[in-house]
């Protein structure tokens, strides 16, 4: 099976998880943007928590739900990114987003209770009080103000501030917004499966850089149809990305580094931790 | 002292625990935002959890950072509810609210960083991890697209409906909007305890209708000064309220009735209870 299948496969999984979690509230429009919001998507953040569970002996009954967390908590910040006063988008995953289906009002409710639901599945897990507290600790930190709030506030800023982002800045800022979660994602494994997790901080850390250089490459070569939301979005807010600063060959480049360095952190691990290293391949082979 | 000169000191004293948690994170704008938005308020869920706790010897300094965070998740509440695209309010606890202050998307972010905070300093809390997880779930429960979320996605449909909603709707939206944050205040005690909460429970159902009942009283009767929030902002959006229904005398019948229930809930606790006893006759009497 090809890598793309595999995780194609592994977002099924999830998705039907994430259908059961959202069966299990009550009837309301807001039910529908929620299950809107978190339809569709390559839900690699919920794949990575698999796969670095994995390596720890977790349940997959477990690692599924906490993967199902995740993925509502990154739908949460991307309903809210997509507001009109926000980054103004209107497809996303090839549909409308959100505040277009519906409206405003209901983009905000559906994004402020996708965010409740990932604590509420991470308090509910079929795991130690410890663990999901260690679990729910750890995410309320990597999402909140001094994470990906934090990287969302200073991207809206960067795009009024009179001087451009240095590539430093715009480091600090992606690490933030981007890579907090995927962080969080790689780590979420050794948590639950009480293991070390210096290896998978290293990988995270390389590979939500690589994910966001990637990112921006795609925003400039990409296509709608792909990618399923609007690209060269970045050029038309004036923000500064790290094509600006390092060409579309540097970009690409600086990226295979950065795989390498994941894929290397990796290496106390036997193959078990291979869908890993795909993974980081992947993310800068990736059209979509 | 008085039960307000207690409310107040409590008040006050859950203030400064916020400041401190406020201080942990990094300096930007959303931080200053999330602590405009925490800044001031009765503070009376706080003051349900402490005085919940109390009657099972939870330490103190636990119970005053349970109660930071359901201050943080109400406040988000009060953010996000305020925006234009919702409530549409400008004036809040006497200031301005923070889309006022700030702008709209910095509201919205300050907002989902204070759900997220609530989260944080649950999971963070100096107790065992399964009382954390529980606190964290019945939180997550109570706020989401089951609880507060659904209210206010049902009150916002209720201006936009034909027919003005029967009283066992409003009774049912409530319960949802206010009822379920004040519901979880008072049994967060028994969860820190690991006691009994069926007396809390019975207590803070009837003391939430109560006090949305006195609500509805205050903004017919009530003075935006004393109040610091906009008045007759419910005739204006066309809401049916509890005061339609049952006329101010009526209202303030119910409210006392539900009050006697409330105080009757808690019959089998000695005088540890006094502080909710006065929280449920203060409820119906107070002019902010």
């Amino acid at each position: 099976m090809s890598f793309e299948d595999q995780l194609r496969a592994t977002s099924v999984e999830i998705g039907t998880a994430t259908i059961n979690v959202l069966n299990q509230l009550p009837e309301s429009e807001i039910l529908h943007a929620m299950a809107h919001a978190m339809n569709g998507g390559k839900r690699l953040r919920g794949y990575l928590v698999i796969e670095s569970a994995g390596l720890f002996g977790v349940p997959r009954t477990v690692t599924i739900q906490a993967a199902v967390a995740i993925e509502c908590l990154h739908a949460y910040s991307l309903v809210h990114d997509d507001l009109p006063t926000m980054d103004d988008d209107d497809l996303r995953r090839g549909q409308p987003t959100v505040h277009v289906k519906w409206d405003d009002a209901t983009a905000i409710l559906a994004g402020d209770a996708l965010q409740t639901l990932a604590f509420e599945v991470l308090g509910g897990l079929d795991a130690s009080g410890d663990v999901r507290a260690a679990l729910i600790l750890s995410l309320a930190k990597a999402s909140g103000a001094a994470g990906m709030v934090l990287g969302q506030a200073q991207d809206i800023a960067a795009e009024t501030a009179r001087e451009r982002l240095s590539l430093d800045e715009i480091t600090a800022l992606q690490a933030n917004k981007t890579g907090a979660l995927i962080r969080w994602s790689a780590e979420a494994g050794a948590i639950l499966g009480q293991g070390d997790k210096t290896a998978l901080t290293r990988y995270a850390t390389a590979l939500g850089l690589a994910f966001q250089i990637a990112d921006d490459l795609l925003d400039v070569t990409g296509d709608e149809a792909q990618t399923g939301k609007r690209v060269g979005k970045d050029a038309g807010a004036g923000k500064a990305t790290f094509v600006d600063h390092l060409g579309v060959n540097g970009a690409r480049t600086r990226a295979e580094e950065l795989v390498n360095e994941a894929v290397s952190a990796l290496e106390s691990f036997d193959a078990r931790a291979d869908g890993l290293r795909d993974a980081a391949r992947f993310v800068v082979e990736r059209r979509f």
